[in-house]
């Protein structure tokens, strides 16, 4: 069932899980794009979303959408070798195997809730495309690689893709890392970044192995590299951060830099590391979840990347500190913060990308475990219903009552 | 659709997860509640499986399913304070509520898949009586916790469901910790389990904590008092083992007692510790997976817990060695095993006990990567239908040709 008309009306949830708490009997009126009340107040249609929660949108905030045709392709190895035998597939991949797997990568995003999310890889024109057909917001560009394309028709690229904003398309510059650019690529990014005024999205600090190469190529951690070219700073996007020392987290506070935690990918491909959630919360750091792409994870589901992300620091510190709200905060807020847009909230005035979840599996169902319950319960198997600028962009089993 | 008699013919499977590896185009005979024949031959009804994989039924071999009307309780805790939580609600619980718990968590197991559970609480005659109303196999007996219940009236409870053995009930001796129970209840539970051959079930080194209440009591470690207690052996199921030591593990291959790891439980309940799935592999112990209590991880879904079997290896070592193929049969096959049955397998002679998973989100999906995408992106909502001794358990959106 569409909804044609804005506004309308959002009521019978037996949840709202707002920015003021988990809300009952309240209905949510949706107007050009935005939420225009929490209350008691009902305008046009009216959807009725009885035995449902409604929840702030997810965000994926790094991921690989183009590598789908690769799922389940070298499962069961570290990074080193996967990446190895990965880039050797890449490299005879088919522009067409790359624009059906973003594309099948959106449809599942937008199936599990995820409204928005931040996209690396080699197919930005087609994220163009996509974002507009299915109405989800992606953020992308083109990818520094060396080994894989000149960085000058990078650079003319993301020129080309900087023209294509867009109400769901955000361009951004991509650069896979230190170690796969040379030093003269990194400033050509500095500079793209800086003329054109575009984030800068990069793998940071993953693996040890990473840490040897960029000391030994820079004789600095990679923290430090970006710090001392003049790269670190409110615009770049830092995804991974599993190996970053205690004196970097310092210096992405000061710098505004935001950073991106991926704690399945990272365990699943054995980088080890640690990466510590309440060191970056206590200093302000905007911090949001990424499940990274579909051949290291390999679900693309925000629910499951914030029960890993508490899982690992529990594990990792013996205590409970990191719980369900931060990491909704991290899936939702803070992935729309790192966006630069108002939303990932259910709170007036805010971007009405919102969530619908059955909550039929979810039992028993409170308010008082309503966060812990989407967190260590829910999966995206359980969303009935996704939008986007208050826009139905994925709905099963719902109904709409005129 | 009701399977109405054996011998069917289970054809038509995109995928048959078989002892001989992945199969495809092949059918399978049930008849007397076994696996007949794999190959070209039909007999009787056939259930036609398009667009699904065959593969075995889960074992969830270590939980509790009484607690679920404490699900989302006290989420966010280490085990210390969380058990005093839940112990003091728990003591005030009605009968009721575990009976409605222990169906909702069986409803829930076998809509994901689950044929077959260990289950230790305190209401071990509503097992008896609910493994028969849903046909799943279920391992449960009365809970040895002095605190809770005296031990004499635990003794004769024992005897009593000892003798409720059926088709798909098996009695157990549960124990719940050393930390919970005197010395003279473990010689009690020791002395029952010999009288009555019966498995003994029991958390084992969870916590650092117990290590050192454990030490302080006995001067030993809890597996190294086992052994000297002469419990250890072919009948006792060890649950958790977070914290066992090296020679510990020895002591438990040499006395051919089995293993149960349940490593999202450990890792929201803060425990630290690291559990060594390769030593126990090597050595040949019989080690199975269990998802904990509803409280303690919170959902009761063997496909989500193989994934984190995986990662957790992997976050601990730096290396990926521990793969899909072998949590798949830690999932199955093991659990089997350590149930004393011959199932858990897709072979001529085995149960059949089975599974038919929905492949439709799991995509690209080939013989190559059958096994790694059932462990690194299926969860329990996958699954179509749940098969017990051939009889149809659960079933969604499935029909029958007859």
């Amino acid at each position: 069932m569409e909804i044609r008309h804005q506004p309308y009306t959002i009521t019978n949830c037996d949840f709202v899980l707002s920015s003021r708490g988990v809300l009952r009997h309240v209905n949510v009126v949706i107007d050009e794009g935005k939420i225009q009340s929490i209350g008691r107040e009902r305008v046009g249609d009216e959807l009725s979303c009885v035995g449902m929660t409604l929840a702030p949108g997810l965000v994926n905030a790094h991921t690989h959408t183009g590598m789908m045709y690769l799922r389940g392709y070298s499962d069961d190895q570290e990074l080193g070798p996967w990446l190895k035998r990965v880039w050797e597939v890449e490299s005879r991949a088919k522009e067409e195997w790359m624009r059906l797997s973003s594309e099948l990568s959106i449809i599942e995003m937008l199936a599990g809730g995820i409204t928005a999310f931040i996209d690396m890889y080699f197919n930005p024109f087609d994220l163009v495309q996509l974002s507009t057909k299915y109405g989800v917001r992606a953020a992308a560009g083109p990818t520094f690689l060396d080994s894989f394309k000149d960085p000058h028709e990078i650079d003319k690229e993301i020129r080309e893709v900087a023209r294509k904003r867009s109400p769901t398309f955000s361009p951004i510059i991509n650069v896979h890392s230190l170690y796969a650019v040379s030093r003269q690529t990194l400033l050509l990014a500095k500079q793209l970044m800086e003329e054109l005024d575009l984030p800068l999205h990069m793998h940071v600090s993953e693996t040890r192995d990473e840490l040897f190469e960029v000391k030994r190529l820079y004789g600095k951690f990679p923290v430090e590299v970006l710090a001392s070219e003049g790269i670190l700073g409110s615009r770049t996007i830092l995804a991974h951060l599993g190996w970053v020392s205690s004196w970097e987290i310092v210096s992405i506070a000061s710098s505004k830099a935001r950073a991106v935690h991926c704690p399945t990918s990272n365990m699943k491909l054995a980088t080890g590391g640690f990466f510590p959630i309440n060191e970056f919360l206590q200093k302000g750091i905007t911090l949001a979840l990424g499940t990274d792409g579909p051949v290291s994870n390999n679900s693309l589901d925000i629910f499951r990347e914030m029960k890993q992300a508490v899982l690992l620091q529990r594990h990792g510190y013996w205590e409970a500190s990191v719980g369900a709200r931060h990491v909704l905060k991290m899936g939702s807020q803070e992935g729309y913060k790192l966006l630069g847009l108002n939303g990932g909230e259910v709170k007036e005035g805010a971007l009405a990308d919102l969530i619908l979840i059955d909550n039929k599996w979810l039992r028993p169902l409170t308010e008082a475990n309503l966060e812990s319950s989407l967190v260590y319960l829910a999966t995206g198997r359980d969303i009935s219903c996704t939008l986007v600028e208050g826009k139905m962009v994925y709905q099963r089993g719902i109904s709409m009552k005129r």
